[in-house]
């Protein structure tokens, strides 16, 4: 058993992305802006990873923290002004935004070639027509990861486990744009095991606490582990998967924490990188 | 084993929309305009179709017929124009253009509003995020053919072979908005079989001729059949599907041709009806 071990790929690729930046001749920094609302326990630890991340390359990052009774308007109107700010490269509303509000009016908002987490309609619709421009950081860092330790993708019967807009349906679409055969299971899925079993590549996305035991994969599968869950009884971090048994018959594995998550945070890196390179032209 | 009647439903469909636009107050009939460049045998035959469709239900249609030679720029600007037609509700791209153009610029020239094919990205992404406003109408016309014989989605292994971004990606997409698990096998799939043998919904759109054997099948299928072939022997149009043998052993099965074919070209009806209606407003 190996560990998909994006901890390090994504300190490698960060380096490489602060070297390269450094020898870029630049009138400014890359810059990007985080929308918050609220002061939400997660989203703040999620937010403060993200500045790290861009303070370590030399991206330069603000962040916007509206009041939890900013009125949507005054969002969206910052939104649109950021839009217009040429030395803004990416716009991120971090989510989740108050519950009451409609979250596809904000992320849409955002100017499609300023959208560093891929969710606005133009590059979903780009993405699934596999012409990948801005697309989703967890599917995309999956990919990644994969492809850093050469596991490859074409032919290969991949299964996902949860179909959100955010991870499991991009990754689909990214799956299938380099030739794989993936099936994709969600809450009504009768029996996971079934699609599980045969899964070359099994991608478990859900959120869901030691849902893919041992005898659910296939003997030297490769596992990728989306879940982070804190459990209360030791207040470790977990995954969707239950690692310390699963690990003794799969050939990869990703950790929690260390695999999918420091990716996440590193193609967020890159995507601001690839704006303000367009951004530039 | 029943037949899943496309071509009845679309004219029960077909029959509804008349009467609903004849009861409709309006200053002017809905407008379809097909945009077709050179004169492509097979296109002439689907346009001849579509334009037979809409003077059933009393949509102007209108055709716009280039030359080979024209330039892209002429099209271009055309469908510029029919953008700010007021008085056109839907534009559709006639394919294959010609061999030297990118089908995308064209593609996404038509605005969004007209877009009766689906074939936009703002539309594309929105279909994957679960908003589904105009989709391609091969996968919608798929959708209302099972609903009609109150064939439920939620649950079951549904298996699309082909993953075109003209039907299967999206037929993805909308299978699972509606919770089904969904396997995409393509042309790198090694073991086809195993993944159709387990589906309760098997979707074939390869173009392929009788790509789908009997013993592919699992006993009780629900068998969609998107392809049409002509079959040199004996000048019939075929399938995908080995039509005599497999329908011994499934409860429903789509027949080539007067299955899925009709339906695509009433969902564009459809469609049309839509985006008059939205135009209106």
């Amino acid at each position: 058993m190996k560990l998909l071990d994006g901890k390090k790929l994504a300190q490698k690729r960060s380096a490489i992305v602060k070297s390269k930046l450094l020898e870029t001749k630049k009138t400014r920094q890359p810059k990007l802006v985080v929308i918050l609302v609220g002061q939400d326990e997660a989203s703040q630890v999620y937010v403060k990873h993200k500045k790290n991340a861009c303070e370590r390359v030399g991206i330069d990052f603000e962040l916007v923290n509206f009041k939890n009774s900013v009125k949507p308007k005054e969002v969206l109107d910052k939104i649109a002004a950021l839009n217009k700010d040429t030395k803004v490269d990416g716009i991120l509303i971090q989510l989740p935004l108050p519950s009451d509000w409609n979250e596809e009016e904000f992320l849409q908002a955002v100017d499609f070639s300023k959208d560093v987490d891929g969710f606005h309609y133009i590059n979903q619709g780009k993405l699934y027509q596999g012409n990948e421009t801005f697309v989703p950081c967890t599917p995309l860092g999956i990919i990644k990861l994969l492809e850093e330790y050469e596991i490859d993708l074409k032919g290969k019967n991949i299964t996902i486990v949860g179909t959100s807009n955010i991870v499991g349906k991009p990754l689909i679409g990214m799956m299938i744009n380099r030739g794989a055969t993936v099936t994709a299971c969600n809450k009504n899925t009768l029996d996971i095991k079934l699609h599980t079993k045969k899964a070359d590549i099994l991608v478990s996305a859900t959120g869901s606490k030691f849902l893919i035991t041992k005898k659910m994969v296939k003997k030297g599968a490769v596992i990728i582990d989306v879940g982070i869950i804190r459990d209360l009884k030791n207040k470790r971090l977990v995954g969707d998967v239950d690692f310390e048994n699963v690990k003794k018959k799969v050939d990869y594995i990703t950790p929690v924490p260390g695999g999918v998550g420091p990716m996440t945070v590193q193609i967020l890196i890159e995507n601001t990188i690839k704006a303000y390179n367009n951004n530039k032209k």
